[in-house]
């Protein structure tokens, strides 16, 4: 029926109610979610195969097709993050073709817009419940004190030198500097997971100190991002705030694992005893979401809670059976993550034509070195692990990724941060971002030793093929 | 992070602008859609596991699970349906875990309802993806001439019945009469088509021609709604719109077969030279989301252009290979669908100790015999089949389902329903919906003359195994 299937939630309702009637809007607004995933799936597939025609990886060619169609150049994608902007491409386009007013065309694309986003976060926590169940808990806690080294470094390296290079470089504020130094504590797991899972380096002992070092990594980022916010937004830092973060960090991570282990046994019988469809994957989600839930509300990430129930997951004989049956889940949902991450970078600070966008360019020549040598040096610290490849792992930790723009979008939100230290902020997310998949690809590419991999050899088998 | 990960739209940003800033609103509203689908989960594994138990269709369960946890009983899964509604118990849970005020949690719900209705779209999508891609297009077409008496008479009989009964036997006036006929003329393809999946008749002879005339109906039930719809508005009957209709979804329906078959080598050589992940799917998902999007431009629904795309997928050499791959993402997507479509049914009106539900009651029952009776005659009609299953094809047109609810709902908008009248509809749709899977199951127990398969007997070989 072209007649009303979806409801309509009174904050919307109050604004479009005057304009359309709720049984006009509600196919369009699927309309226009479908036509969005339409544009992210081309965008993905496009990128994606030029780049692994030339030996890039494939999820670079999702970032750039995602920056192609979003915000930076053909605005089908667009993200209003909380502006009124001008419609997007795709919004014009589903206007016309299906005869809507503009008013009813805009509440129908800020609506799907809102969709593709939770979309995309769902999308993200598959990506990490896959990453999990690849994962070897044992060979992670092997690898967790050289993992905890490594994600220290990397934030209290690029932190430092961040803050106090744009003060006695750059006579910037302390408070923005400090702000634009957190910035580069940041690592996106996504993206080096994946890369890694391309690889199939996933579960090599570099593959799982960098996964370690990212899960925790993550949790710092959150511990650092609500000290500056709080910074920026009081001029003080609540204490009892970071030792309620540290403290719930902790206790999630080991309490979900803990517990998760527990129950598990419980958790096959009832999976064994289930006879309708889906009685496996769908106890496995509801594990996930729970835990994803909770995460949320704990002020953590929901993708920390949809790693950790991948990780115990995999601990059980489902294993194998459970990765083959996420595999299309994933292929449908992570690619709306890594496009719609592209589609909200705004490249165009890049232009070094554009004279205001200069002074961005030289603090981000700067905070670009500094975010680069910052994380590499990690791979330096880690120790006990002869032949190790401490390049790959200084590099899996430099792609900012999403969680960089998070930070930006926090740091302009605050107003603390000048126009072109935002711009810089930006720049060094784009580049670490972009130039850390093709680096961590080259520096795997020298012939893997057999130390590499991990003694009980555990990781080949249960490698992610690089085709879906 | 805990900080903003998505963005904000303008409309529900006018309204959440005082109250919260974007950085806190965003990981809310995807722990709300994580919750609720946490809930929706566990109602339909509850429900389906226990109908599979005393042998009823699993479907019949997701729907009562849905009863269970939606507007009728625990509140937990409510959609606001344009009016402004009591807040369900999970927002009030989420706004207590999570510490917000009652107006964020708010708009956090109503947002994350909307996400959820969006999903539950595509869940059905999915569905009938899949059935088209277990569908035989030349057993279709074979039966085409039954199906389409049986989809012509299941909208004529109850429709003249049920219209002119309320106005002989129930002083109805002529337009709310006409309305509710048209409501009576629904078939939930959905419903059916699940149900013959799981009973594994979906490529029977009977499975075809009701698979067939479900498709034909919802044409023409979009058809009448588009007419009744005009008549309680205006009075009259735009016939340019019902000729647009009619000649719209004839060019729709074959255009989409004749192009997708003609374009379908280019589509395999493509997908061939494909080398990343979700190579298969990807394109198949396209296609599917192109055809759904163009059947709701032009007013047709988004269920047609899956089901042509999978009926059309279905003729190609990749047929097992993008079944295999689209069974775990309909066991994560179907499932939203029908647990909605039980969680947005008000089962109040079912109560005979309220007052006010006896006259709807008793206008319910007059409704539930033509519904049943209006749709078992169609059996009958179905010519040239010698040993055909007539029963089950007239029991398999009956359940209302969501285009039932939807009827309802546009009626209600409308403002031509008497209370007692809208309640009818509604018990109506609720006892079509759930008495046709079990009776649909118990017609079809009877044993099966090999005969009742196609003469080619390419069902057997393609039907959905009933577990995942």
């Amino acid at each position: 029926m072209p007649f009303i299937t979806l409801p309509f939630v009174p904050s919307i309702a109050d604004v479009a109610a005057e304009v359309l009637n709720l049984a006009e809007a509600g196919p369009l607004i699927l309309a226009a979610v479908l036509l969005s995933l339409v544009v992210i799936y081309i965008a993905s597939k496009v990128g994606g195969e030029i780049c692994a025609r030339i030996n890039f990886p494939p999820v670079l060619g999702e970032l750039v097709g995602g920056v192609v169609v979003g915000i930076s150049v053909l605005h089908l994608l667009v993200f209003s993050e909380g502006a009124v902007t001008e419609p997007s491409v795709l919004t014009t386009f589903i206007q016309q073709t299906a005869g809507m007013d503009g008013t009813v065309a805009s509440v129908v694309a800020s609506t799907a817009s809102e969709v593709i986003s939770v979309l995309s976060e769902i999308g993200v926590m598959i990506l990490l419940f896959e990453i999990g169940l690849e994962s070897d808990l044992q060979g992670l806690l092997k690898v967790g004190p050289q993992a905890a080294v490594v994600a220290i470094v990397g934030v209290v390296a690029p932190f430092t030198a961040g803050t106090l290079g744009l003060v006695t470089l750059f006579h910037v504020d302390l408070v923005p500097a400090i702000f634009a130094g957190a910035a580069l504590t940041a690592t996106s797991i996504g993206i080096t997971a994946k890369v890694l899972a391309e690889i199939q380096r996933l579960t090599s002992r570099e593959g799982q100190i960098i996964i370690g070092a990212a899960v925790l990594d993550d949790i710092l980022g959150i511990i650092v991002l609500a000290v500056v916010a709080s910074l920026a937004k009081t001029g003080t830092v609540e204490v009892s705030n970071v030792i309620y973060l540290i403290l719930s960090s902790v206790v999630f991570l080991v309490g979900s694992v803990v517990l998760g282990r527990l129950l598990s046994p419980f958790f096959l019988g009832m999976v064994d005893r289930l006879t309708t469809r889906g009685s496996l994957l769908i106890p496995s989600l509801i594990f996930a979401f729970v835990l994803g839930y909770v995460a949320v509300i704990l002020q953590l990430e929901a993708i920390l809670g949809a790693f950790t129930a991948g990780l115990v997951l995999g601990e059980t004989e489902k294993r194998r059976e459970l990765e083959e049956q996420i595999l299309p889940i994933a292929d449908m949902l992570v690619p709306v993550f890594f496009v719609c991450v592209g589609a909200r970078t705004d490249i165009s600070v890049l232009n070094p034509l554009e004279p205001e966008n200069r002074a961005g360019l030289i603090i981000a020549s700067f905070l670009v070195v500094v975010a680069i040598i910052g994380k590499v040096v990690t791979g330096a610290t880690v120790f006990g692990q002869p032949g190790i490849n401490r390049w790959a792992i200084g590099i899996g930790m430099v792609p900012r990724g999403e969680v960089g723009l998070i930070f930006a979008a926090v740091g302009s939100a605050s107003g603390v941060l000048s126009k072109s230290l935002e711009a810089g902020i930006i720049v060094m997310v784009i580049l670490t971002t972009f130039l850390a998949p093709p680096l961590l690809r080259l520096v795997f590419k020298k012939p893997q030793a057999e130390e590499n991999l991990l003694p009980e050899g555990a990781g080949v088998a249960v490698e992610s093929p690089p085709e879906g």
